[in-house]
This record gives C-alpha cells, structure tokens and sequence, in this order.
C-alpha cells in the first residue's frame, strides 16, 4: 500500500457522503443524546460531555453503519439477504439493518456465543447459526455462505460501514458546535473513522483521540510501525474492541486524521465502567468505557475548561460480567470487608462474633465456619467472613472493636 | 379540607407557572433526553419511550424543584441558607440548588444514611450532618434548626417544588407532541403533581398514570377514602416512593389531574430494574422503574400503537443492592445453577465430577463440599455447587449429562 493510496483511501468518505447516510439510515436509527456529566467535568476541570451510543438500537453503534450499508446497497443485494460473522455487537447491528431494509439476514456466531446475545440477535429477526469454534472460523463460514449469493457485510473493514459510524460526528457537533476533542475507541477502526472523515471536515480544529485496550494495541502499533500490523491480544473486558489487525480501509483514515492513540489498562477500563454506572447511571461495555478510563486515568492532555466528548460506543456488558465489576469495586472501595476470626469452638461463641460485627453495622454477605486446622488448637475454630460496610471508615471501626473484644482477626482484602 | 379548597390548590399551578421554572432553572439542570426503547415498545405494542431522569444532575429529577424553589425564593432566603433532611434523592437536589443559588445548605440525614449517599451530598458542596434514628426524627431536627434562621426544604409538600418537577411534563411534551400516556413513580406526589399540572393545561387528553409499590400504598388508598391516609408501609426496593402519607399539596391535584393509580409488586420492580439494564442499558433505582414494571406487568391498559412515556425518575441504587437484584435476576432467567450431587470420598471423585461440568460449558462460581452428612454413607460426602450457565436449555443438558454419569442430584433453583 502506498502513501498516495492511502490519502485517496482518506479522502473517499466525504462531509456530503456522511450527510447522505444521516439522511437514509434517519428513523431507522435512534438520535443518541449528548449529555453533560457535572461529575466527570469536576473531576476533569473540564466540560466533559457523554455520546450515549449504548441507547441506540441494539445497545451499540454496529446499527448505523450497518444500516447504511444496506439500505445505500439494497439494490446490489439479492433476495438471500446478508450474511455476517459476530459474537458481539455486529451481531445484532446487521440484524437490526437487514429488518430496517426488509431484507432476510442471517448471523454465523461461534458456537460458545451466549444465549443473550443468540436470543437478542433472533429477537431482531435474523436466522442464527452457530457455526466455529473461534469468531475466524465463524468468519470463513459466513464468507462460505456469500458465496451462494447473500451479501457478505464486514464489521469494520467497508468504506460504506465507516461512513454509516460517522453520523455520531455529524450529530455531535449538531449538539455542541465546538468540541475542542472528541475521544473514541478503536478496535477495528470502523467508529473512530467515521468520526473522525466527519468531524475533521466541519471542524478541523477539534482533536480526534482514539482508545485501545492495553491488551490489545493493533491501532498504536499499526501507527508506530507506519503499516497495519498483527498484535498479541490478551483476554481484555473491552472484547468489543480487542482486534488483532487495524482495518485495510481504516488504518489510512486513522494516520490522516486521529491526532493520537492513547491505551488504558484492565483495572482502569473496570473502574470506569463502576464509575460510568455509580455517578452517571449509565452501562458501558469494556469497550464503551475506555474513552472515561482514558480521561480518569489522565492518559489525555486537557486544557482547562475544554469542552470534552466521550464517545460511549456501547453497553452490551452481560450481566454475570457486570456482577464481578461491581463486587471488583466494592472490594475496592471498602464497601465489603472479608476477613477471619479465630473463635472457641463452643456454643454461643459465633453467636458472639456476630453479634459484634451487627453493633458494628457490618451486614454478613457470607460465612465459612472450619474446624481443625493446621496449628490451630483442637478447642477453637475459624471463621471466614465476608461483611458489607458502609466504607473503610467502617471497616476501621469495626477492626478496633473485634480486636478490642479479643479477636484474633485477619484481614483479607 | 373542602372540594373548593383543592380546586384553588389545583389550579394554583398553573402552565404559566411551570415555564417561568423552566427558564428559571435553564442551566442549572440538565435537559433530560427521551429516548424511544424499541424492545420495550415491541413487547408493549406501542411506541414506548424513556424519560431518563437518571441523568438529572445528582441522579434523579430532585434537583429541578429544589432548584427553583431556591433561585424564585432568593429573597427570602437568609444568610445562613437551606435545611432539608433526607436519606436520599431530596438530599441531594437540595445541595444542588444551594449550590446553584450560591447558598449555604445544611443536610440532615439519618444515622444510617449510607456512605455513598453522604458523600455525594457533601461532593456537592452540603454540610452534612448526622442526626436521628429515623427519617421522621431527622426531619424534626431539620425543622429545629430551621428555627434559626434557616430555609426549610421540603421534599415534596410545597407547590414551589410540585412547579419544579413539572418542567419535566414541558421537556416531554417539546419531544413527543401528543403523548397518548405518560406514566409517572408516585411517593409524596412532588413528580406527579408537577407533570399532570403542565401536561393537563397543555394537553388535557393524555392521560396521566401514577405508579406505586403495592408496599406503601398511600395515594390509592387516599383516592380510595377521598382523604389523605397513612399507609402501613412495608419496606421495598422502591424506598424514594415509600412515603406513608401523599402531601397535603398534592392530594388535590392528583384527585384532579391523574386518571389512574396502580399498584406493581416488588418482584416485579426488580425484574424492570433488570430489563431497563439488560435491553436499555439504563441504571434505575426501584422508585424510577416502576413505571416500566407498571407497563411489563400489564397493570395499565394500553391500546395498540399508543405513544407512551415513561418516567424514569432516578437511578440511585446502590451497587450492592444492585448486586442482588442482578443475581436474583440470573437465577430467576437459568443463568446460574445450583445443585448437589453426591460424590464417593476417594481422590479424584470431586475431580471427574467439575470435568463434567466444565464439558457441559458450565462455569464454577462457587462450591461447597462437605463430609458426614446424616443418612449418608461414610464413604460418600455432598458437594453443593454454583454454576453460570448459557441458559435454561444448558441447564437441561447438564442435568441430563450428569444423570447419564450415575450421580444423583439435587437442583435447588
């Protein structure tokens, strides 16, 4: 690939071209609000603004480029429909863009995809077929099947699915004329290049971030080696957006017109996630909450009283996931205390220890009473417990009083 | 209290009044998005959309009364500022609007107001402090020390704050034109009474819907008796409505301007705490999701097509509350298993046994194992066991597999 193909590549999605797709995929997707958080603007010192992409249809942005892409080429597309190969969000974005144009779709997911998300993607009247134990073998299978004339759509990679993503730029400055930034996440580049074709054009002055998973940094590393590379991915919260290979189509528009990539760790994506749904009520995925760990976690220069926008791309976290991040959380804040105690092994002792940790306000979450450990003598017993507190302060308290009452106590976490 | 009397409370809010809040408040609240739900409107069968209070600054539409109440009543207010007392919302919209007005606010909360909800108040720039056992005697302490010179802010009892809350029947009203419903959480009667004044005046044919947990009763069973009543209460997940006894103001504009009361049951508000996460991605506290419980348990009549709003009033909930209603919910949908089998007490049983589960797709949360139980054999002991499953129909599977290696099992859930 050359430098000169690169800038045509970069060129191709015009202001007229985006402007176009808002006008054909309107009503058929949800004007997302833009939103201001007081919380994240304190936090920030700056005007911090959320794009609520986890309200439109189908809980991600996928719906829009998607939608576009079949409704601009409904007439190239045959009576078989659209094929697409997804465990996630495109899923469900070529589901609901087939149902939009009245074409039949059908969706290759592997065969570990969860339920949630087969009965969501069945729910938008698509035909799902397990088929591959990994998303690339998923992949090849629904390529199989366009060639028996169904529409093969790609997530990301297709000039008319990044021009479709770009609507959330046009809509953005709709709501707010002079950002002075807008940051995104980029997996396989689809959504920071729309945005970045559209916003660039209206407002070349605002500067476009994009924000990649640690674990997987194919954007960053694509940028530094000047060519599109394959990265090692690591298992990452932020799976939407955890591509190995920045996009062919994508990777042009990202050197031309992303200012910076900027990566976040696990641990940060987590607490921005907790912190999105504590303080703004909001769910993100993983994905949808990298452009809040990057601003949380100070990887973005921010001049004071700037005017922000986060780019919240989707919030498809399944709930078993959403549990662990907020018992992640609460262990971290000091809202659940586990420790042991070490009680006589008669009757009324636990009673006893209870009834310390109720004075205390603590809430018993979870108990483990064992007999007849090593080391320990045959009269006394240890008690593991997991307590629910209103903070550290409380955790503090609670400590003094068991110690005070002559508990030997151990605290695990 | 006279028929007359009400008809003169009644119309003392009038749509005049309401405008001049909206313009008083611009800039210190957030206009709030109505979003449309397209899964909530296919199971409806109707056009359902989403008021989202809880992106209101401090989490719920408090703040839109108390902040008028404050900027309108500046003049009156002395140098020492607002008392309010509150375990909740109230607290909060109050902090707020001091802030806003540049006045000092006095917070009075119950002892066991929690952590989280202390230190948002506080965030918010509110001395907070600490007094009573209950509500009830927080209030009565608020109340002395607005002896003092300080402004008493009540939550909902005051038709300042009922013309507050009803800027948000304007917000829905420039959204959607002819709402055919608008279904709306009823506690004190501060929210209901607001909307229905505006929507009323603006459009009388809507009709307006309250809702309230079938624990605290208190606006039904005042339409019932034709006068305000004290309710025994019983405690629910939906705490911001738990008010005993609908306000004074109140009453008569309910009696007046809401066509229908209905009641939801609490398992029925968490299962709509859990649907506005999972299909909308939108946190809401008890309070703010009963009116989607209202509508997914038919409690309302709704005919085919209608346009229908829901006030989602706040989303306050406290994560580990949160983490209950979720967990309740993955139990109830087959996400999680629980069962016992028993094992032979021999190396490697245990093991044989997790490589099932595992082979079947299920994922080990939590297990127990335990010897020596009565009528059990010696040599055998019970493992209880906690298992994330895909669904339903992998919890048959497993059952099946299991059963065709011999073990004899016990599903507890």
């Amino acid at each position: 690939m050359t430098r000169l193909g690169e800038m045509e590549i970069g060129s191709a999605i015009t202001l007229e071209a985006v402007m176009r797709a808002a006008k054909l995929i309107e009503g058929s997707v949800i004007r997302t609000p833009l939103v201001r958080s007081p919380t994240f603007s304190r936090m920030a010192g700056a005007e911090v603004y959320l794009k609520l992409e986890d309200l439109q249809k189908g809980g991600s942005f996928k719906v829009r480029g998607a939608t576009y892409k079949v409704l601009s080429r409904r007439e190239e597309i045959g009576p078989a429909g659209v094929v697409a190969a997804s465990a996630g969000n495109h899923a469900q974005g070529v589901a609901l863009a087939a149902k939009a144009a009245g074409l039949p779709a059908t969706i290759v997911m592997p065969v570990w995809a969860s339920m949630a998300k087969q009965e969501a993607t069945r729910g938008y009247g698509a035909e799902v077929i397990l088929a591959g134990e990994s998303l690339r073998e998923s992949i090849s299978f629904a390529q199989k099947m366009a060639e028996d004339g169904r529409t093969f759509i790609h997530p990301y990679d297709d000039l008319d699915i990044i021009t479709g993503q770009g609507t959330i730029g046009l809509e953005i400055l709709e709501d707010l004329a002079e950002p002075d930034l807008v940051v995104v996440p980029v997996g396989g580049g689809g959504l920071i290049g729309g945005i970045a074709s559209a916003i660039k054009a209206k407002r070349p002055e605002t500067r476009i971030v994009g924000v990649q998973a640690a674990a997987c940094p194919s954007a960053l590393e694509a940028l530094r080696a000047k060519e599109r590379v394959v990265v090692e991915a690591e298992r990452s919260i932020a799976d939407g957006i955890s591509v190995k290979e920045i996009g062919e189509a994508n990777f042009p528009l990202i050197r031309e017109l992303v200012d910076e990539v900027v990566l976040v760790e696990e641990e940060e994506i987590s607490t921005a996630i907790l912190a999105l749904l504590e303080r703004k009520k909001v769910l993100a995925e993983g994905a949808g909450a990298v452009p809040l760990a990057a601003l949380l976690a100070s990887k973005i220069k921010i001049a004071k009283g700037n005017e922000v926008v986060l780019v919240i791309s989707g919030g498809n976290l399944d709930p078993p996931l959403l549990e662990r991040v907020i018992r992640q959380g609460l262990l971290k804040n000091g809202r659940i205390m586990r420790f042991s105690a070490c009680i006589e092994d008669a009757p009324g002792s636990l009673a006893r220890l209870l009834s310390l940790v109720a004075e205390g306000g603590g809430n018993v979450l979870a108990i483990h009473h064992a007999r007849g450990e090593r080391g320990h003598s045959l009269f006394r017993s240890r008690v593991n417990l997991e307590v629910e507190t209103r903070g550290p302060d409380q955790i503090e308290e609670m400590k003094a009083a068991l110690l005070a009452a002559g508990y030997e106590i151990t605290v695990r976490s």
